[in-house]
Parts: C-alpha cells; sequence; structure tokens
C-alpha cells in the first residue's frame, strides 16, 4: 500500500472519529436549546452511547498500527500531512492511556456531582458536596497518574487542553499578572466607581437579540454557516466545518449580560469558521488550544466590543434600538457603564481588570488541593482568605463563594480556569501584533468595519486550526512568545484614562 | 444464564439500535428545521454513518443466536415479552435479508434521485427523471427478490410498514371504495361548489401557530414530553419514549394548510405519546403500522378537526384571533369552505372525499409499474387517463402530474401511498367505535374536550404500540375486521348534509 492510501485511510478514520462527536454535538445543542426537560434521561444515555463509539474508534489498535506505519511521515515540517500525523498520534496516545472503565466511573461521578451541585449552590450547602469533590480529586489523581511520569500533577490536565503548557510557566505567569493587578485595581478602587444603571432598565429581549447578531454578522460571522439561539449557558459548537453555532442568554432588565455573550460566542465561531478549507474534517480543522480560543472570544468581546471606538458607530444604533431607556444617557456615560471596574464576588460577572484575579486564586488553590497542602474541608475558609488578600472583600457565604462555579462539581479538578486568564492575555497579544502590522484597525472598528483585523487574525491565525502548537502559533504571529505586557499596557490605557489614574 | 439474562441482554441491545435511530431523528430534525442549508453534506454523512451503525446492531449475528436461545419463549400470548422476542426477530429477520451493500446503492440512487427530481418538477421535466425511475424500480425489484417468494412483488414492501397486508386485500379494499367513491364525488360535483375565500385573507403566521398549537394541547398533546416547530414539510418524529416532537408549516395566505397540518402531527404524536411506560425503548414502543397510524393523524385532523362540533367550540376563539379577517364570516360558511371537496389535480390538496381516488390510481399504477405492465414512458400518459377516468379532469402537465409525488422519486416505488387511504379508512372504523363505546363524544367536542376520545383510544390502541399486529389491534378495538362500512358512512352523512344530496 502506498502512503497515499494509507492517508487517506488515516482521514477516513479521523473523519468518522469527528463525525461521532459532531453528531453528539448536536444532541447537545438541542438539549440546552430546544428540548423538553423530560428529554434528559434518554438523551444522556444517548451522548453515553456516542461518546462511547467515537471512544472505541479513537483508541482502535488499528488506528495505532496504521500511525506506526505512518510515522517517519511526520518529521517532515511545513507539511499538512506530516502535522497530521503527528496531532492524530498524540491525540491516540493520550486516548488510549486511559480506560473506558475509568472513563465510565467519571462521567458518572461528574453527572451526580453536577445534579448534587445544583441543590448545594442554592442551599449554600458545602458539607453536601464535600464528599463529591472528595471523589472528584481522588478520580484527577487516578487520571493524572495514567500519564506519569509528569512534572506536576496539574500539567497532563493542563496539557489536555493547552499542548506544551505547564503549571510552573503558569504559575510564573500568574506570579506577575498578580503584582501587577493588584495595585492597579486598588488604585481603581479609590476612584469614584462608574454608574452603570442605564443598563438596568427594561430591554426587549428579542430586539437585544438581533441588536447582537447585527453585530456578529458585522464582525464577519456567517450566517450561512451558523446560527444563533438562545440558551442558559451560552456556548459555541460545532456540527461540521460548515455549521458553526452560536447561543446566548438575554435578560430584560440587563443589557449587557446578552450582548457581551454575544460577542463572545462570536469569536469563539470566528476563530471555527476561519480555519481553513483544507484542514475541514481532519484533528488539524479546529482551534489549536483552549487559551487561544478563549483569547478570540475575549478579543472580540472586550478588546474590541468594549472599545470607545465600536460604540463610536454603535451607540447611535443602540440607541435608535431602545429610544425611551437610553435617550438620557450619553455615548460616554454608556462606555463609562459597560467597562464599570468592580471588586465583586462572581467571576462571571467580572469586569475585564478584576476577572483574572478571579482566577489566579482559583488556579491557585487547585494546585494545592492536587497536591495535598489543602484539604476539601479547609476550602471554604482558604476561599475567604484569598479573596480578602485578592480583591477586599469576604464572601458571605460558600453559595457566592467557593460553590460558585460548576467547574470543579461536575468532576474536574485543574486543568480549565487558567485558560480563561491566559484567553484575556493572548486577546491583547494578538490584537496588539495587528495594530503594528495595521494601524488603521482603531480607525476602521470607529466607522463599524471589522474586515482588516478579521483578515488578520484569519491569516495569522485561524485558517492554521491546530497547524501549530499553542505556543508556535503565538510567536509566528507576534512575534514574541506569550507576554503579559501587552495585556497590561491595554489596561492601563484603556483603565487608566477611564478612571484618571 | 436464565431467560431473564438473556431478555435482558436482548433488551440492551435492542435499545441500543433504538438510541442510534432517535439520534439520527434529532440530526434529520434539525436539518428540517434550523440548520443551515450549507450544513447538508456533512449532515448527510453523519445520518450515513449513524445509518450504517445501525444496521450493523440490527445485524449482528450475536443479536441472531442470543433470538434463536428465546425462540421458545415467543410462543406465549399475552405476554409482552413473547411479543418482543417475536417482533425482534421479524425485524432481526427482515434487517438481514438486505445486504448493506445493497442499503448503501438504493440510499445513493434514492439522494440522486431526489436531488434530481427538485430540479425536473418545477421544469416539467419528465424525460430528465425517466432514467432514475427506471433504476429505482430495477432496484426495487432487486429488493423484492431478497424476500422471495411472495405472493405479488409489492407484497414485501407493504409488509414493511403494515405486517400482513398484502396487495391483493388492499386491490380489493380499494376496488370496492373506488365504486362507491366515483359516484359520490360526480354527485357533489353536481352541486354549487363550496366558497373558501374566507381562508385565503392574510393570517398571521405567528397567532396561526399559537392557535394550533392551542388545540393541539386541548387535544392532550403533552409539551412536557414534545414541542412544536416549523418545517418545509410537517412531520412528526421522536428522540425517545419521552421527547416526541412535531412541526408544522404556515403559509400567511391560507388559513386552513398550517392549522390542520399541525392537527395532523398532533394525531401521530398523541399515539407515540400514549405508549405503555413498560414498553418504552423496545421495538414494541411504537405505533404497529403506518396506516394504523395515519389513521391517527386522519382521525383528529378530519374526524376530529373538520367536524361542525369542533367549530362550534373553536370558531368563536379563532374569529378572536383573526377578528377582522373573519368578521364577516359565518361558522357555518367557515365550516363549509373547510370541508370543500373539488376534483383538483393535488393529492397533498385534496379533500376528504377526493383524497383516496388519488391514491387508489398512484397505487393502481406503481403495481402495473412493478408487474412490468406499464413502462416507465408510459407512466405520464397513464396519469392522464386516470385522472380524467376517476377525477374528470386533466393535468396540464407533468409538474402537477406524475412528478408531484415525492415519493417515486426518492428511490421508492410501492408500499407508501395505500397507507394514506387506509388511514382515512380506519380513522372512520375507530371513531366508531368509540362512538358506540361513548355516544356523548360529539357533545364533548362540541364543548372543546377530548378526554374521553383520547382515552379510548390510548386504552384500545394507543399503549399497546406493537404489542398486536395491525389487523389484531384493529379487530380487538372495532370488533370487526377492517371495513369501509363506517367511512363510507361517515362521507355519506357529513357531505350528504353540507351538498344537500
Amino acid at each position: 500500500m502506498t502512503v497515499e492510501t494509507k492517508l487517506r485511510e488515516l482521514r477516513a478514520r479521523l473523519l468518522e472519529i469527528r463525525d461521532l462527536g459532531w453528531a453528539a454535538a448536536v444532541l447537545s445543542w438541542d438539549q440546552a436549546t430546544y428540548m423538553p426537560a423530560a428529554g434528559a434521561p434518554g438523551r444522556a444515555r444517548q451522548l453515553a452511547l456516542l461518546g462511547r463509539l467515537e471512544h472505541e474508534r479513537m483508541t482502535d489498535p488499528g488506528l495505532g498500527r496504521l500511525l506506526d506505519v505512518l510515522a517517519p511521515y511526520a518529521n517532515e515540517h511545513d507539511n499538512d500531512n506530516a502535522r497530521l500525523i503527528a496531532v492524530a498520534r498524540r491525540d491516540f496516545d493520550k486516548a488510549i492511556k486511559v480506560p473506558a472503565s475509568y472513563v465510565e466511573r467519571a462521567n458518572a461521578l461528574g453527572s451526580a456531582s453536577y445534579s448534587a451541585w445544583r441543590q448545594a449552590r442554592p442551599s449554600n450547602d458545602f458539607a453536601s458536596m464535600r464528599p463529591y469533590l472528595e471523589k472528584s480529586l481522588e478520580l484527577t489523581r487516578e487520571y493524572v497518574e495514567f500519564f506519569a511520569p509528569y512534572q506536576h500533577m496539574a500539567d497532563p490536565l493542563i496539557d489536555d487542553v493547552d499542548e506544551g503548557l505547564t503549571s510552573a510557566a503558569i504559575r510564573a505567569l500568574f506570579d506577575e499578572l498578580r503584582r501587577e493587578l493588584v495595585p492597579l485595581v486598588t488604585a481603581i478602587a479609590n476612584q469614584a466607581p462608574a454608574d452603570d444603571r442605564c443598563l438596568h432598565g427594561t430591554f426587549a429581549e428579542r430586539a437585544q437579540l438581533e441588536f447582537g447578531l447585527k453585530v456578529a454578522t458585522d464582525f464577519g460571522y456567517d450566517l450561512k454557516h451558523g446560527r444563533l439561539d438562545t440558551s442558559p449557558h451560552p456556548f459555541c459548537t460545532k456540527f461540521s466545518d460548515a455549521d458553526i453555532r452560536i447561543t446566548t442568554r438575554t435578560y430584560a432588565n440587563d443589557l449587557s449580560q446578552g450582548l457581551f455573550s454575544t460577542l463572545h460566542e462570536t469569536g469563539h465561531a470566528l476563530y471555527e469558521q476561519g480555519i481553513a478549507p483544507e484542514l475541514a474534517g481532519t484533528p488539524l480543522g479546529r482551534g489549536t488550544s483552549m487559551a487561544v480560543h478563549e483569547s478570540q472570544s475575549r478579543l472580540w468581546e472586550n478588546v474590541v466590543g468594549r472599545s470607545r471606538n465600536f460604540w463610536q458607530h454603535y451607540y447611535p444604533k443602540l440607541q435608535q434600538e431602545f429610544p425611551e431607556q437610553l435617550e438620557h444617557t450619553s455615548r460616554e456615560s454608556f462606555y463609562r457603564a459597560i467597562n464599570k471596574v468592580e471588586r465583586s464576588l462572581i467571576r462571571t460577572d467580572a469586569d475585564e481588570v478584576t476577572y483574572n484575579l478571579h482566577i489566579i486564586l482559583r488556579f491557585d488553590l487547585e494546585l494545592e488541593l492536587l497536591e495535598g497542602k489543602l484539604a476539601v474541608k479547609e476550602l471554604p475558609e482558604a476561599w475567604r482568605e484569598r479573596y480578602e488578600r485578592d480583591l477586599a472583600i469576604t464572601p458571605p457565604d460558600d453559595r457566592d463563594g467557593c460553590l460558585q462555579d460548576v467547574h470543579w462539581y461536575s468532576g474536574g479538578i485543574g486543568g480549565a480556569f487558567h485558560s480563561y486568564a491566559i484567553g484575556n492575555i493572548l486577546a491583547a497579544q494578538f490584537y496588539a501584533a495587528a495594530l503594528r502590522a495595521h494601524p488603521d484597525i482603531p480607525d476602521e472598528i470607529g466607522a463599524g468595519k471589522f474586515t482588516t483585523l478579521r483578515q488578520w487574525l484569519t491569516e495569522n491565525l485561524y485558517r492554521h486550526g491546530r497547524r501549530f502548537k499553542p505556543a508556535e502559533i503565538v510567536a509566528r504571529a507576534t512575534g514574541e512568545p506569550m507576554t503579559i505586557k501587552p495585556y497590561m499596557a491595554y489596561l492601563r490605557s484603556k483603565y487608566g484614562e477611564l478612571y484618571r489614574l
């Protein structure tokens, strides 16, 4: 058999794996958007079945033998086939290390823990979650052992979503970031707080959705290959290379949540829609990592969507949409409202400046839990201490304290939160690089044009999918390794001006 | 291993087959309701994959061996397990007779033919469809041979959807029906036609949808286990025993199409929602045959939804919904409009009286095509002759002649049309039996109450799923074998009064 035949077989196997995942994505999307609640047990069973079929194919020894035969071709660089073989090898090697029986146990614990959490959070009942959290920690440790040896227990978890990144690198980055952020937040807190009452009138949700979708399509989101629906938790999902959907959530009494959720998910969708057609249906045909993906949602949501230039163009349109509600609010007041900085309890409501402090403390606590330096029962107290130290506020209870995020209570401890903060950092770094190449981008944004920015991102990031590892694509696109400098410069410039620091 | 263990294994295997089918149903529903057109190639590939996985499981030799072991238990009657084994055996035996390679060829031809037909019909281009039709006929003959010996070539096709029914039985039934219908239609045609202009104003589609959904839930459609969406072709689909959905289609300038499509699909959904929970997830947990299923859609759409009593209750509500459009239309005029009888070209627009004539001639032509008595190239002429003979109208072209229905142009010739006519016949027969048990049903309908009717249908038909064969359930529920008498009595009474015959 020729290499071409072998490659064709590889692509066919990988496409089948992708198709099973995409079929499952349709079922999950329907569950989140339209399914009546009573459909849940059947849907869970069907998703488990599709997951099992996908896992069987991902770990098929025949795939391993095929990859062995093709291994010599993975060494050539600058060649999609070589990279395809390497990525498929990496995915296969990771998948076969985890026994199917483990996956089942972990999924079962995840579902049980999630159900318990849905009760426990509103009842502020951390005690009832303790056994779940302890079991999750135990299963996480078991998982990590499949990937021994490692430098730190968190490393295999981080590598799953951000290839090549380590807890040591993140810790160094976060220490630096925290040193810079804490005084900035303190300086802002000493100023008069912004007034955001203009965001809390009554805004027809249909009009909110339409306005958000208009901006999304102006950004370049292609409705011929996607659509917007609503769901309790906004997300971006993919059913094939030609069908990339987003969801959002609106509140009648909060204009900003729905709009910025839409723009956030649009950023994810632009990345997926920008991937080169020749990578379609292969493991290369998706964003290169969780943190890089998050950089694009944050770039479009915050760097673009919360910029003064953006609202120069869109605020009159928003006023047209909501004339009564916004007639007495100036563009500048609105701009200040959507960029209000505030030390707050809830991560998902946090502004651009304080957000990362929420993340950093979660990351630190995760590492301590994994390392055994922090016992589960000590978590609420440790959480309170860190919020007091980093954000100068004291959570009044666990509901709005260490019970607030779903992550730890769905069976996963470690390997997710870091990417949200790195997403913010990289958003600024990519944007700064785009600006160096095209200094007129802010003016274009001020005219409601996004083509130059989107094309630069497509050319330097989106189209490559997983062709390059996260660190490689960052260096190629921005000319330097990941750094917090553009991010801190962005925050200092924007918020220094806003808060007259 | 005990019988219980074997039965558990059987149920688990059958549930997995059902779950693959249900997962595919979600993908098809999304394709028809929300998917952007560009998603089609990926979706087709995913559906083909799920179909192949389902077929592999349906024909797994391990399932055959299990059924062999369980065979002795299939002889006990009045026992769900016995019937489960028998039905699973029948499904398995049917599935293994058809090679996977045939299924692939037939699906490929079906898709190609359907695409060609979408072009050919608007261009009135029968010639371009001839090769597809000839190939479809050839493949149908090949299919039928898998089930040799048979009495008539159409019998295996009919048995696929209506177990136990034969072309000889249908032909006898249809001959009798045609003899009765043709003079009735002629008598009506000699009267002044009904005026249905009141249905063709401008009706907000959102309001049409809501009105239809209100009636559907009044009928008993349970939105906790279903929902209504829109699609170009209305259908009822099932994602699990707890999630049974319907779609409809509305036209601003036609009040009746959307409403009666909704009621039609509601009838299918009531059947599925009424199946006993203990049959859930097994091959017994669905309607017993295509014709019996159609009887329920027609019963709720026509026998109930086009009855005078029904509109006694609902017409004032409809007028409230569309006050300007209907203020000058009396209830009686509206009732006459929705029951207008007219010799027309298009089956799907046909009224209750002429509808079956459209079906019978299709059924006859199908048999002639299968028997080789009619060549494909002669079809347009044969079609015209039959329309002139049975309906006294001449199709001006093939577009509204033999090209009008999708069925023959999706790769299937035979085995579908008959069930539409039998559905009408059985609708009247089931309804007459319900009336014998509960003579107050029409009065309840006049008060917008449907509980007695729905409960009778649930008790005597719905809850049994596939526990009984079609002929058995008809005899059990109505006390006699299938007969056209209640149907003709229903038509004569209703239309005799309407047209003063």
